[in-house]
């Protein structure tokens, strides 16, 4: 399966939130059996998206969550009250966009190469949903 | 033309604008002969950008424009009345980097897999002007 | 050496700081030996970023580094004091995410694919420090 387009699920709790995913993906690059090349590591909503954060002391996590909320209130905030769509969460789209819908990681020895406090975050701004992640290698090209 | 850069070229009308651009993404794909691969688009500029956005409602893309601009307001606006650069668009060049200049998707059957409310989108940041975009494809690696 | 991942080492001076790493992106493509194809370049740290940014006017440069301070100050700072990650460099941590940990490029000729005003930057966010910077090629699957 090792092109396959493989996809995770998962179940967000709050509407901002950062769930790690390092294991999951790497599971999924495992599965694929690509021993040397890249994943790219993708969400598949406009609400929602993907990052590398530190993956060693929470305080960071619920930090970032936090200041993002600050950054971009909700539309009901003073700032951003002449938000015009109607679903009342633009914020959480703007966010998406500026987080990022992908990341690209290289592939080493079967496994994703991730810096020694990096871990891969999914990024919910909109929840508690139901998300997707779609996970895809592509095996180095020969020499 | 598996492999070649192709270059879309469009128009912008406003200084901050998301213009759709899913289409003709899905067109150059469709063009490169790959059935199953990834996809890079790329923006060759310092004050424009690429990112996916929901292409439902076009209110959002109006707030995602107004709140860009908000968070990070041209030169001339106190907050940042500090901008050094002659230009008068340092604001435009943040915007872009914030953004970011390429999206990475998943080719699967001919063509980009995108969620269901997502779109591609060419995001000007100091517009009007005339403005390109790069489209890459790689195919899988045979297994 | 064509799929090897390379390793390019700096050191930054300040906070806040971009440091333009274009040519030596560029000897490692050429190192790599890749003449048309994807080049990845990966930031393994959590508080530093890498983008495209202009390299012409230095200005640009300087307005960014403070605007990202302004837009997402140090945690000393009134608005943020509610920061409770221990370090205090909560704020490191979401220029990083914002920005994105990489880049992908287009190889042609040998040379990663750049627009006419882009530069590759290094950006550090809790420097100074002794950083690393990933750069991977993949070369064009045949035709």
């Amino acid at each position: 399966m090792q092109n396959q387009v493989q996809e995770l699920t998962l179940r967000t709790a709050r509407r901002s939130q950062l769930i790690e995913i390092t294991r999951e993906v790497a599971e999924a690059v495992a599965r694929s059996g690509v021993r040397s090349g890249l994943c790219v590591v993708y969400v598949p909503h406009t609400t929602a998206a993907v990052c590398i954060n530190e993956n060693a002391d929470p305080d960071v996590r619920a930090d970032v969550e936090r200041f993002v909320d600050l950054l971009i209130p909700e539309g009901a905030k003073p700032v951003l009250n002449q938000f015009e769509h109607s679903e009342g969460n633009s914020d959480s789209h703007i966010k998406s966009i500026l987080t990022g819908p992908s990341v690209t990681l290289m592939i080493e020895n079967g496994r994703p190469l991730l810096g020694r406090w990096q871990g891969i975050y999914f990024a919910e701004f909109d929840g508690p949903r139901t998300r997707n992640t779609w996970v895809k290698t592509l095996a180095d090209t020969g020499v």
